[in-house]
């Protein structure tokens, strides 16, 4: 690109500037989402979580417009090294975006069958699980475009407290389901609810991740223990 | 590229097919590992579930290698049009095909604890939807590179056979957990079970809408409706 006039290289600053705008913009409604699934949850707000599924839409077609952005960037600018790497980050982070959205999504509609079911039963370690995903998932997308490579590693070091709460919460949903057959309702739909806000939790540390190789060029170091230890979840009990 | 010399235009050829033959090895790998898992779950053997879960890294690896090139493709080769959305699918199929490599090892980890607590439970059902899902995702597999739009639409519209199993098996599940509390831990990890199969399914019909756009470039005309009704699920008896 040394050969080029200014005004080009200026142009393509400009055009990769609009591309982190417009993840911001995305951003900002995905987080939204998020924020607005959990208030609907913890708040018996069927109304909130019916805006929440409406508005998926709209974040698919946020990332429709990024990826054709950064594709036709590709085709006309044909940018290579960094600035290659930039677009190639923007593609991959909006894909994260999008299934977060979903989620999100996923939850509202959940919320509302809660709210039919079981609006007595005690959301607080849930409510807690949502307000710390939210948390990690405005920094994470906050790193997008920004050249602190450390602040990327601290966003994807923040997830282990977030599979520290979903195993809290997946064994206090089995606790309730066995003591009582009647929560086996609520208690698969809070199951499920509680597995998105911990995949958002691992989005979040993709987006984290992405940021980190777009800076640097390379990959983390070392892949990040999962710490959702579920999988393997044994109920044993005295009684 | 039409007045550059033909043996570039040839090697471009070839880098992609060599694209290409990367994507249908890793698909490869991770048909493989969904059947493993499958059948690690339904014949109760923890040594093939075990395995599963080791090969995960290599599909990552695979992943990371196809990446790499693609992105080395993009740089040097510098393509648009049709060579472009053909690199641009193979980023974004890879991406699709690790996911379901992250579901199969996940179903590995779940098979081992079903063997432990509940060796005698019928899985036919879940049987039946892991050989369908398998089905579908080779025939995905088997679409990208291909030039057949009609092949991608109809692997696209098999997922609506997985959906409906997934959710008969979701609610004969929760029957079950209602009959016998001793049923519930091995009843969750087996609803988990179902929802990564289910995932599998739409990470097989993300291939196929973007086999459709590789071959076209346009997207499909409307979006496949969700046949996971399990989201609202309230479940009613008459006991």
């Amino acid at each position: 690109m040394a050969d080029e006039p200014k005004h080009i290289v200026s142009s393509f600053e400009a055009d990769l500037k609009k591309l982190r705008d417009m993840i911001a913009n995305m951003g900002g409604l995905v987080e939204r989402a998020v924020a607005d699934a959990s208030s609907a949850l913890v708040n018996h707000d069927p109304e909130l979580a019916s805006r929440v599924i409406e508005n998926d839409s709209r974040i698919n077609t946020e990332q429709h417009n990024v990826e054709q952005f950064a594709v036709r960037l590709l085709a006309l600018r044909q940018p290579v090294a960094d600035d290659l790497r930039q677009v190639i980050q923007a593609l991959k982070v909006v894909n994260d975006l999008e299934r977060v959205g979903d989620y999100a999504a996923n939850i509202a509609k959940r919320s509302i069958v809660i709210n039919q079911v079981a609006s007595n039963f005690p959301l607080a370690g849930l409510g807690q699980m949502a307000r710390l995903v939210q948390q990690n998932l405005q920094a994470s997308i906050d790193t997008v475009g920004e050249s602190d490579p450390q602040k990327a590693i601290a966003v994807w070091r923040a997830d282990q407290m977030v599979d520290d709460l979903y195993n809290t919460i997946f064994r206090e949903l089995i606790t309730y389901m066995m003591e009582d057959a009647r929560n086996i309702t609520a208690c698969t739909h809070l199951m499920f609810i509680a597995k998105n806000l911990e995949r958002i939790g691992d989005h979040t540390t993709n987006i984290a991740e992405l940021t980190y190789y777009a800076i640097t060029g390379e990959n983390l170091p070392d892949f990040r223990p999962k710490g959702d230890v579920t999988s393997t979840y044994v109920h044993t009990t005295t009684n």
